[in-house]
């Protein structure tokens, strides 16, 4: 994937399918019209940036800009349920950006240059032959979880997502952190680790934000993942700090059942066993798919990302098994 | 602050401060060239990617490309001393960016869109005036660690700066850590403060990695690093657990301090104490600063960066004060 790196620029340079225009009315600059093609994918778009304001070094421009800040500052905190003397004071305000169609951007989560178009050309039958020990561990400890899951959701898709999401969104977390406090330790560089790590968090905090759209958890589910969680987060990050190599080892184990799931979640949507409903409208926006896209087209676009988180830890336990640190190779930013 | 939200755009679009140009070979886009104005700061610059390869749909061009491609899997693997097989099989490899001058672009803990202009424009003498017992505990707290600090340092700002970064980046971590879980266990949105709790870390990181170019530290310093970290990282934790609104308040009191050191760092540059050595080059490439910047410019940066994480904790510490979740006020993403 030579592109990955550049990934993250297109997000802030293409928004939407057929070219939706964001508009701010942040002061200081003024980007001119850009337009990009994009292969393969297809899509095409334009991303355009004006200056509400008076051209710069004037003076009254100025001021006036300055009573805008305010007044925004004072309709925010507001908005917010805030002293306007606070908010107005520490001059913390979201800046208003608007859609083409005048409608304001509705997330603050993620913005529009977060947002991407996944790769669906990725290879989903990749897997890593266990050979090693620990590889042979780490893939017998995966099957082993998946008997009691498969037991406690048997084909309730929906649901099994929902809940695995909020599991899936923890590795990334721990070894982010971990890496970066050990950049800070042995004042060395990251090689970029940290953020991807951060990233692939981040990415499947979206897909649980995305699902909880579509399945409301129950009483007794919370709690599962209450406990779940717990033990979760203490267990992975106690084996990152054994064996890095085991840890993305797993995690690479547990994306590949994950690819499996989705397959099967989209076998039922095909079959009609599951019924197939519009996109929520937060999945359309952070995949940039098309206002009429379905459930099955995000099921497929989710299926695509755990196929790379998939190939980035393998690779980065791979790293390990050659006897090197992460940062020794450079890191697969926005890979996904 | 009506265009912290747009920064990190800005850092997409904008390389350079005369405009530097980096191209990079990878393939599926193409995006014309994008000029902007950068009011205030006054800098200007130009992005262009090109695109090196054949026009899409011409199937020999794309073959071609996959051959290229391998290819320069095959290099990345031989460079990274992994097993080509290997690299190749998860296809994650870095693309390649050039500047302008044809240089690479050296870095992989950052790309040329995490780079900035920091904002000098902002008022370094803010300080929150301590009400509740809570503020007055945490301002108390603060004041008091500055005597160890201080008799320990002295006026050797230049280590003290290297080592207190190593502390600087970890609430920022535990912060967005502990609201990425929260979010996945209430199956809530976070209003972005994971991000920008995360920035903060990431951007307090690289004060340590551009400080750690100008002075190396000793053995004796890398042991209290190991200890103050495992103290603070779980004094922090805890803190955070207990009272996020106390926690963020901390940081926004050890960010005033922060402020200080810079200015009496800045105090001893001027008057010739500390020689105005030139600034680091990954300064220069982090902070789009001029190739012949010095030690005064880079400090005069990060003090700039540290005034703006007083305000967003102190802001955060605010928020919490008024009963509300951070959630429920936008995070300022990008605020540098």
């Amino acid at each position: 994937m030579k592109h990955f790196l550049v990934r993250s620029v297109v997000r802030g340079l293409i928004i939407g399918r057929h070219g939706s225009c964001y508009v701010s009315t942040v002061r200081r600059f003024e980007v001119a019209a850009m337009r990009h093609h994009l292969q393969g994918v297809g899509g095409y778009g334009g991303f355009y940036w004006s200056r509400m304001m008076a051209s710069a070094g004037n003076t009254e421009a100025k001021l006036a800009e300055q009573d805008q800040k305010k007044e925004s500052s004072v309709t925010e905190a507001k908005k917010n349920g805030q002293s306007v003397v606070e908010s107005s004071y520490w001059g913390i305000s979201r800046s208003k950006i608007t859609r083409e169609d005048g409608t304001e951007w509705p997330w603050n989560c993620f913005m529009p240059w977060d947002t991407y178009r996944a790769d669906l050309s990725i290879d989903l039958t990749k897997h890593h032959v266990p050979k090693t020990f620990l590889d042979k561990f780490a893939y017998r400890t995966v099957k082993l979880l998946r008997i009691p899951t498969d037991m406690f959701f048997k084909r309730r898709y929906g649901c099994r997502a929902m809940m695995l999401e909020t599991v899936a969104a923890v590795p990334g977390m721990v070894g982010g952190m971990l890496l970066h406090l050990r950049s800070l330790r042995k004042f060395q560089h990251s090689g970029g680790w940290i953020k991807a790590l951060l990233e692939e968090a981040e990415n499947e905090r979206m897909h649980l934000m995305t699902m909880v759209e579509l399945v409301k958890p129950k009483w007794y589910e919370r709690l599962l993942v209450l406990i779940v969680q717990g033990v979760f987060f203490n267990a992975y990050f106690v084996v990152y700090l054994l064996s890095p190599k085991m840890a993305h080892r797993i995690v690479g184990y547990l994306e590949e059942e994950a690819i499996h799931s989705y397959t099967e979640y989209l076998k039922d949507l095909n079959s009609g066993k599951i019924e197939n409903v519009p996109a929520p409208a937060i999945a359309i926006d952070y995949w940039r798919l098309p206002k009429d896209a379905t459930l099955k087209d995000v099921i497929t676009v989710i299926r695509a990302d755990e196929a790379h988180h998939r190939d980035v830890n393998h690779f980065a336990s791979d790293v390990h098994f050659l006897g090197k640190e992460l940062r020794e190779s450079p890191a697969p930013i926005s890979y996904h």
